[in-house]
């Protein structure tokens, strides 16, 4: 019987021949990630500390502010400035502050690697399965235990298979593609489980594609979504100076899954998640015409380059609607800087858009675009969960950047078919 | 006996032939710009209702949200909709939001012409002295009475004549020359005075030198820092379609001043306000070396085209230092537009700047851009007060554009001249 990605990952992660789900083990971690908000402020500082152990390997540990980044007060302020200095007195030579999304930075900066275990102290570290590394968020008291140890345990999850084949209509994205998926899967569905994503739909993706798709595996409940590593992987790693030090894998034929799942991507319209849960699914001609009040474009979901280029082609020559603001926070520094090169910032501009810096700010109602009461805002992030992006009265759609622009364009929610 | 700019518009605005200082007279108000955080939501909404009167002039009011955009949680974001919304229900089609601090935003769009009186409810209203107004910040109580009324008491300033002359040194902007002005007559020094700016200096500075002058008129106690309009404040307009409606007017040869202090360009040199008041001005050498943890460029003072061109070319080929963070807040959208067209948010972006959306935010320690305690800020803003940018154990120096960016370069106060 043959084994999924994440059962080779983990089984050479655990040094055993052979791994099955549901087995217990212990698996090397090749890399651990922390952010501002959860990582070494809550208790692991403290914690290590008081345990008088020192960091397991200084190399393999990333420390990325992003959440509180640019800060909205002192106290944002102040946990950044910890996050700094913790970082530093710890000899951690991998922090990063002010160029964005914590998930973002660590694929662009090579800290995600196909076939490695990375574990973060958010839940979105399950994006770095679209490198083809088994990657997962974990508790900060678990971080604590890995920082120590260099090592962590996990059930090995059983995998649901999820092929897609064909080729997407013009105006569907792959955050159509996670969607879709997630509202059939449900938010509970994948609870434990890696999901794996297969098929020509998938092969044909480019790196950035297969990120929005990898980012939003926990909203299934996931583990890991995880996609076979290839030779597009290695060309966006060539781009950035990496040629080696990592390995490829792919489940064998006669692997197990618990749940095999087929769609067509030509059968694939826009859809949109409606509040308040990311798996309440449906097209967007089903609620086209709903007044929205922000449109935002962002995150380590949907603030790649592709995400603004497709935003911009709709947004082209075209104004946003009076009363509506068009918020755009590309998902790293690197983004920002190819986008501006390319003209994308400046035709998201001309249109009326407002460009604000990388960072995790508004996703999460930290700061930089939260809404009030009574308003609704449609997102191209990753959550829409009750108060999720400010108000408790407050309403979030999630969709693709080119939906998102389309609504920018008419004040309501609209097919973005029509502007391409 | 003749009189001075200030006595003239006055005068005018009051239909009478003369005024003089210390009369108390009633002005015409041309003009009353409010703000999110002064504006509707502080009595002046409720207290209209209960009034129940009407705006003597929906023309005349400007309504602009500005301190708290992008809103940094569900509370700013409800007054920003407040606003709006009062906005809309009042008929003030002059509301601007996301676009940039409210006196660019006034300036940039010919709500702030010469011969104008002017009233906002933001203290560096003054700013519009630059473009030959009489402006000046006003409560909002005062505020309502000036919706309803169209008019507003005044006792009428005396003047204190600064002259300028000759050519600042390079590296010397006109944030020197302010800081410099203010060093000397203290932070109460003008106390419901005019300031008046003139000389060879001045009549040389293109408009946005001239609006950081004006715009720190109040760091003296002053009602408003005026600067006879001409030739360059009609081109400053006319690029902007605005042709006539205004007057210009400029003091009388034997105008009285209270106070007449003259200036020599030449000697100038670098200066910053030091911590914790703006007044507290010495040459930057005698500060140089202070380590510091953040730049920022941005503000109605410091954030304007020149301001961040000037900074550019100090930045441009050269990195900021480790452990330092440079964000950069456009004064307005349009600035930031033409800033992007001309390559300068790429020079300061790949200087290792962060770019922000145009905001108040970071200024006044509302959003993006707040400091920790222990933290020391350069800033090319307004204001040092204690506590200002966030934090009441952080130290904020005020300098120059190209002063702050030396210092980003360094990770300490530097002199500019150095690398220009």
């Amino acid at each position: 019987m043959g084994m999924t990605i994440s059962e080779k990952i983990l089984a050479k992660a655990a040094g055993v021949e052979k791994a099955s789900a549901g087995e217990i083990l212990w698996a090397k971690v090749d890399k651990a990630m922390m952010d501002d908000i959860l990582g070494p402020r809550v208790e692991i500082a403290e914690k290590l500390k008081s345990l008088d152990k020192n960091i397991w390997n200084k190399d393999k540990v990333v420390v990325i502010s992003d959440h509180y980044t640019p800060p909205a007060n002192a106290k944002q302020a102040e946990i950044v400035k910890f996050t700094r200095e913790w970082s530093a007195a710890n000899g951690i030579d991998n922090y990063y502050e002010f160029v964005g999304p914590c998930h973002q930075i660590m694929v662009e900066n090579g800290h995600a690697l196909p076939g490695k275990v990375i574990v973060g102290t958010d839940s979105h570290t399950c994006m770095y399965g679209a490198m083809g590394a088994f990657a997962t968020g974990v508790g900060s008291t678990e971080m604590l235990g890995v920082l120590v140890t260099g090592e962590i345990w996990f059930k090995v999850p059983e995998t649901i298979k999820v092929v897609w084949d064909g080729v997407l209509p013009k105006g569907v994205m792959a955050k159509d593609v996670v969607l879709k998926t997630i509202g059939d899967i449900g938010h509970a569905g994948a609870t434990y489980k890696a999901v794996e994503h297969v098929g020509t739909t998938i092969e044909n993706m480019i790196m950035d594609e297969r990120l929005a798709i990898s980012n939003m595996a926990v909203e299934m409940g996931a583990k890991v979504g995880i996609i076979p590593s290839d030779e597009k992987t290695e060309a966006y790693l060539a781009a950035r100076g990496i040629t080696d030090g990592y390995e490829h894998y792919e489940s064998d034929a006669d692997a197990v899954y618990c749940e095999t799942r087929h769609y067509k991507a030509e059968a694939l319209e826009p859809v949109v998640a409606c509040p308040h849960e990311v798996d309440n699914v449906t097209a967007i001609k089903n609620v086209a015409g709903t007044v929205i009040h922000q449109a935002y474009i962002g995150s380590c979901t949907g603030g790649r380059y592709n995400d603004l280029l497709e935003a911009s082609k709709v947004l082209k020559g075209r104004k946003i609607a009076k009363g509506v603001r068009l918020l755009i926070s590309p998902a790293s520094k690197e983004v920002w800087d190819a986008c501006e090169k390319d003209g994308i910032l400046r035709m998201l501009s001309e249109a009326g858009g407002t460009i604000l810096a990388p960072s995790c700010g508004a996703c999460l109602g930290l700061h930089s675009g939260a809404i009030a009461p009574g308003e609704i805002c449609i997102s191209s992030t990753n959550r829409n969960f009750l108060g999720r992006m400010g108000s408790k009265d407050s309403q979030i759609y999630l969709a693709s950047p080119v939906s998102v622009a389309a609504a920018a364009i008419e004040g309501k929610i609209a097919d973005p078919r029509k502007y391409l």
